[in-house]
């Protein structure tokens, strides 16, 4: 498998969660964070499939194409190490889905991203939310989702966070 | 359709145009071009489908991944405005195949690489050698061969040194 054979994989893991994502949330209200602009290609699917979501975008260099960047309001600019944990207490409980594409060819980075990360899925996430990463940001109280049939293991994560209502799952 | 959704469609059309031209190249010898090595996607592609071929890479600034870096030998180094002019007298009708992945978001240089590449075209390749582009580098005596199934038409491009041996297409 070829680098050009893995880039195009992982593109189309991403695309099929994302999808399930959107309309698995479709029941929730509130908001989508999306951790990393990078050349905004995600940003726009996310806004494409979820129009009347309000989406927010966590970056430290904005430096995607001029019509893939959201309105200042919408933007957490900085690292976000820092902006994260604001944003978590400001959303807290409210989130509906957050998307996170943040690997690299560093695993110990990329394990402590990822951990840094699930600290705070469970503040921000509402019950029956979603994470989708393309790293295992697997967190506490998360159940893993099945994922698309098209997807193999390990190229994509989609987790959950259980429902924690009286009845729920936990 | 949004940046991701294109972006996908854009690498698959590339994967099957190389994947045909690797095939319809088989009967011929002589080097393959790959202008642009970006982070090296394409050339590890190359060479997984043409292991016995020899690739030489164009490249203003090398910053692909450490392991899909050709050795000095088959580098071409500098602006391709030097460094292609060199290369295809060097090679002068011996090239089987040459892959230019240029596109940006500008038209207008794109157009005018597009030019400029499509000059050298026909003195470096054979008679049936192949272009494979990003954009339309149709060249002087070349044929525009038919694309994959899979690829919409603008997508990717394919041509092919018309022969001009005699009793050949011109």
């Amino acid at each position: 498998m070829s680098r050009l054979d893995i880039n195009i994989r992982r593109l189309k893991a991403q695309r099929a969660c994302l999808n399930l994502a959107a309309e698995a949330i479709s029941g929730l209200t509130g908001p989508v964070f999306e951790l990393g602009l990078g050349n905004g290609r995600t940003y726009d699917h996310l806004r494409e499939i979820l129009p009347a979501r309000e989406i927010f975008v966590f970056e430290r260099e904005v430096a995607a194409h001029p019509d893939c960047i959201p309105d200042e309001a919408h933007l957490f600019r900085g690292d976000f190490h820092d902006t994260l944990p604001r944003a978590a207490e400001r959303f807290a409980g409210q989130v509906a889905l957050i998307h996170a594409d943040f690997g690299s060819a560093n695993p110990e980075r990329d394990a402590r991203l990822a951990a840094f990360i699930a600290e705070y899925l469970p503040i921000a996430l509402q019950a029956g939310g979603l994470a989708a990463a393309d790293r295992d940001v697997g967190f506490a109280r998360s159940e893993p989702l099945p994922l698309p049939d098209s997807v193999a293991p390990g190229v994509y994560f989609l987790y959950r966070q259980m429902d924690r209502r009286p009845g729920g799952a936990r």
